[in-house]
């Protein structure tokens, strides 16, 4: 009889109309009726994303979306830049490395994200840097950093600007064409509230332009595959079919609701989120300026077992948050706002997280976060 | 109010039971909940594969499971042998190019199968050549090779045996490690009745050796990440949880009705189809020594313009098999009778086709392909 509630940045919350969608039974893809989803959903995803340049479907997980676009846009021996200030920011210079290119690995502290300064020092001191890549939201710490100041910058220069946004993409503000952004990774886990196994990578023209030069080896992950099956309306290898129908829903509810509007309630959910740790004498980890809105990330103090605390709301509560990784870990809990995530749900996370303190010996009172959390919501 | 039935080779029918285990929300993958399902689908897989080593998931199609395979084992410049007798036999061939290695491509007509006396030839033209690539069930031919002879001459050899098995998996009778197969490429949506997206890569202790000596770009892909996730029950990268959920659930229905049971029907499926083809003046595609139990190919005359019955059947009476591929485009029809598929499927399907046929202007008795595939069912 106990919930199972995912308060996990990815996988997200699945809502219940999409598990419909999920539990029906698949078409062919190669049939009329999968084009049909297939124009659709990319013509969603357009939206969602702010361009209107190409937007590639593959069958993998966010990571599978990051090789596609390192293994496109870099080739062996070349330069590129990455900006480390999480768990996330290390995987692209790991992907950089494997595909026998230099990443030039510039690190910020975590808990603050990269600024258009540093990008702008670091591709002064390499001006042959073919590209700059960075994430969204780096779900390990719970930042975001301002993509569109560092778009305008990167727009100025012949490097492409590459963004992990697997945790970011529905939740966090993104108009990728404006802001200059050229390669944008996602996956359907997160933001759009639907089980892992569709990496979705959106290319602008200056990249696409990129593609075709790469002398990387690739088959599964080559661009120019998806590029030409786009062009189709198909897809080089069998599709996840069913997640990508339930996409093409997940999608069509966001935009029902107003994208604005949905990415001000989950600024407002996170808010909610920091005022309810500060009521019950937690800190909020990320710096104030760089806090995502995807996810809150909580210091707890070490004594009162952090690690125990997540594993007791998971396993007997049935509420599932997020530890911390790297060097993070044993130190945070971490709540997700993002996708199909609502107050109400919030408040049950805070809830159970103050019956967990308190069993563990946190002192403070009972309730102080849920007030301090709907006085957000109903300020 | 039409019916949805997939006939097609891939992806196969769903049936209600797994619908429902789609439909339910997800757990989370870094989760001892979920610790237990990858440790049950594992040891369920190793079964119906009949290996007692390793069994890889990824979140991917079938074709990111054979460019596992490629990636993990073929350096290059080096030589790898593919036998072609159909368009999936291509597929190894391209994967094998696109890693700069060097595909020795042994042609076999169409409607036939590689021999183990193909095989050895190859090998004795080709010394040096690292690996030996074929297809367990062609899916464009509807053929199946003699996998349990060629295998036994493997093991006498030092190149291993990669074997793409993505439509043959759960359908052909198969023993891995008793017939000399090292890796065995498949995926969730042929015989394992799944939506697509989960690639499955067995891997034989003689062929994990040589997984550390490749040295080819590789990360998402990479065996090496994938043997130490699994050796801790987890995954390198997010699984595809929804879908790696239902195929544990998918595995145990197959092994609770028995594989060999099951196979057994699977072929009088087959030889039903073949009676039913006959019995309406059309002929079976595959020479019969190497008719697969996966699917059957029936020839249609051009002038009965095949490519609009496969249309009609889908379009008109939401009844959907396949047509033909490369050089059997608009030649034939292709039926499925894997996986979930029953006898009356089957003669769901025959009923369709003789309906559209017979609009066709073919000249035959209405309900004798149907009676001739009873006569089998039941005989």
């Amino acid at each position: 009889m106990k919930r199972n509630l995912l308060l996990t940045p990815g996988p997200s919350k699945v809502p219940v109309e999409l598990c419909e969608v999920l539990g029906k039974p698949i078409i062919h893809h190669r049939t009329p009726q999968f084009q049909l989803v297939l124009k659709e959903v990319a013509e969603g995803l357009r939206k969602v994303i702010g361009t209107s340049s190409d937007v590639y479907l593959l069958a993998s997980s966010g990571t599978g979306a990051m090789e596609a676009a390192v293994a496109n846009l870099v080739s062996p021996g070349e330069k590129a830049i990455t900006f480390e200030y999480g768990k996330f920011g290390e995987r692209w210079a790991s992907l950089i490395k494997a595909y026998k290119a230099t990443p030039i690995v510039c690190k910020v502290a975590w808990g603050g994200a990269v600024t258009v300064d540093d990008v702008k020092k670091a591709l002064m001191e390499n001006p042959d840097a073919k590209a700059v890549f960075l994430t969204h939201c780096e779900t390990s710490t719970a930042v975001a950093p301002d993509l569109a100041a560092i778009g305008a910058y990167m727009k100025t220069t012949k490097a492409v600007l590459v963004v992990d946004g697997v945790s970011a993409l529905g939740t966090e503000p993104l108009k990728m064409d404006d802001w200059g952004v050229d390669v944008y990774c996602s996956g359907s886990h997160k933001g759009l509230m639907l089980p892992p196994g569709v990496g979705i990578v959106a290319v602008s023209i200056k990249a696409i332009a990129m593609i075709d030069i790469s002398t990387n080896v690739r088959f599964y992950f080559d661009l120019r595959k998806a590029k030409k099956a786009l062009a189709e309306t198909d897809t080089p290898f069998t599709p996840a079919i069913g997640i990508v129908i339930a996409l093409n829903e997940a999608v069509k509810m966001l935009l029902a609701e107003g994208l604005d509007k949905k990415q001000e309630y989950y600024l407002k959910m996170a808010k909610a989120v920091w005022a309810a740790a500060e009521a019950i004498g937690l800190k909020v980890y990320a710096q104030p300026a760089f806090r995502s809105r995807a996810l809150t990330a909580i210091l707890i103090p070490e004594a009162l077992n952090p690690k125990k605390i997540v594993k007791t709301m998971r396993d007997v509560h049935g509420i599932t948050m997020a530890g911390g990784q790297g060097e993070l870990d044993g130190k945070i809990v971490r709540i997700a706002h993002m996708g199909a995530v609502d107050e109400y749900d919030v408040l049950t996370g805070l809830s159970c997280l103050e019956k967990v303190l308190k069993e563990s010996g946190h002192k403070f009172e009972l309730g102080a976060s849920l007030a301090a959390a709907q006085k957000v919501f109903n300020g």
